[in-house]
């Protein structure tokens, strides 16, 4: 079974584009502000396509461009106001910043009700101790619980093994499939004998950034894989971690790339503009994570 | 290999006896305040526990008692009070708290830099993130990996196996291990063949509350073995999670119960409360997580 991300992430959007426009009849306008400082050019490209997305669901989306020696007090002299501003919903900052601003103080500033990439320590926290509160998860890892729960693909009780334990993807990703009841493995760059590890997992999620880490051979018959990877082959092909052409043949269900946990990460993203707005105006959420 | 908690927390106990000296040598004068509420009598002998360990240590230790009808608003009023007193670095609520009080808003109410639990959101989000802040963390896993650290045992590149998931002790657990460089598996009470995870475990950690759940053959031989359990056997004897008279022959090194985790965990609390202490006065700190 092929995981089509793409698919679904076009099928929430045409609901939430309904959504959206339910919520501004009731008076509630959705709104997302992405800081951007400098020049990077995949900061550029990622920021356009979340702008982009916003504005087709019916999301009000600011941008916010700032020169490549905007400082650190002028950062958070922006951040600022828009956590004191009622009519915003959700602040992202794209990362990376310039070398002369702090990160961890950066997501630390965003108000935590309007996290949308929750990033925020308290955010993180809250995930990490399966809190009951509502708060906000980071994009990529809310995307593919997403892809599993559509799949009928059901955590509790199954192995999961995380390949790559970045703070964005791999930790939280482990953490929410911990909160769905399964058993879960962090391998990361220290791991010996990785291959040991993958073999036992029901659930492989990859987010290396190592093309073709994951061979045929390091999958167990039936599997569910997810490939987060986003990588150039030797011919500068878009390629994941997973070597995908023999593991298919392996996997129970797979994700491809492209066209798998890529667009539901903007999808998701989006999908958490919307719970935050609900939340700020105390409306119940249909999701449950 | 016996891992002796009670000598080593004795050692580091008299340690931070002279330590402790010499802050108050130079001015600082550590300061805990422990607020219990209501009349848990295993709650109540904690308390004792951890205050006369303070005093013996010399560091200054008060106690605020209330009835157990104390309401929410009072404990919140109680804890800002302890906020703002500079003179206070270490601020703990005894859990479990009466039926009336939300356990999660007083933990949140402590200010994160006199939160010596290390139970608050933040502090939870910035250990699970390896951030290079200081932030306390829970004392249970603190102390056991003190003590994998003064035993020589580096979790590098070794599979840790954490079983019982829980917010104090687990979770964290895991936390600090996959800091400290290891592959980590978390299980607990959903997990499926429990015994193929252990049986592959350098270092097993078991924090489950069941008697005796952990048999010699769950065991890899050569492992590390850390029993967390406090548990009654059915003569009433005090016992651990692990079979420790069968284990101990498998195992590379184990702690015994009691004489294992348990004297770490307050002694790591009392290391806690001075690095608190340091921090708030901008000394700087010799142990590095």
């Amino acid at each position: 079974m092929i995981i089509d991300g793409k698919k679904l992430s076009n099928q929430l959007d045409n609901s939430m584009k309904a959504e959206v426009a339910a919520l501004r009849e009731s008076g509630i306008e959705p709104k997302l502000v992405v800081i951007i400082v400098g020049n990077d050019p995949a900061s550029q490209i990622y920021v356009r396509n979340k702008h982009h997305k916003a504005i087709k669901l019916g999301i009000t989306s600011i941008i916010e461009r700032r020169p490549q020696d905007f400082t650190q007090p002028e950062l958070l002299t922006l951040i600022d106001q828009y956590n004191r501003d009622e009519s915003v919903h959700g602040i992202l900052v794209q990362l990376p910043l310039p070398k002369q601003i702090d990160e961890s103080a950066i997501i630390r500033a965003i108000a935590i009700e309007k996290d949308v990439d929750g990033f925020s320590p308290e955010n993180v926290g809250k995930l990490f101790n399966n809190s009951h509160d509502h708060y906000p998860v980071s994009c990529t890892p809310k995307g593919i619980m997403t892809m599993l729960a559509h799949y009928n693909i059901d955590p509790e009780g199954q192995h999961a093994v995380i390949v790559g334990d970045s703070n964005i993807v791999g930790r939280p990703m482990g953490a929410l499939l911990l909160n769905a009841g399964a058993t879960v493995t962090y391998t990361h760059i220290l791991t010996k004998d990785l291959s040991s590890y993958t073999r036992t997992a029901d659930i492989l999620i990859v987010a290396t950034g190592v093309a073709h880490l994951i061979k045929a051979a390091d999958i167990k018959p039936g599997a569910t894989v997810i490939d987060v990877g986003m990588d150039r082959d030797e011919n500068g092909k878009l390629v994941g971690d997973v070597d995908y052409d023999h593991a298919k043949d392996v996997a129970g269900a797979i994700t491809p790339v492209p066209g798998g946990v890529g667009p539901m990460t903007i999808t998701s993203l989006m999908q958490q503009t919307l719970e935050l707005a609900k939340v700020a105006n105390n409306r119940t959420l249909e999701t449950v994570k």
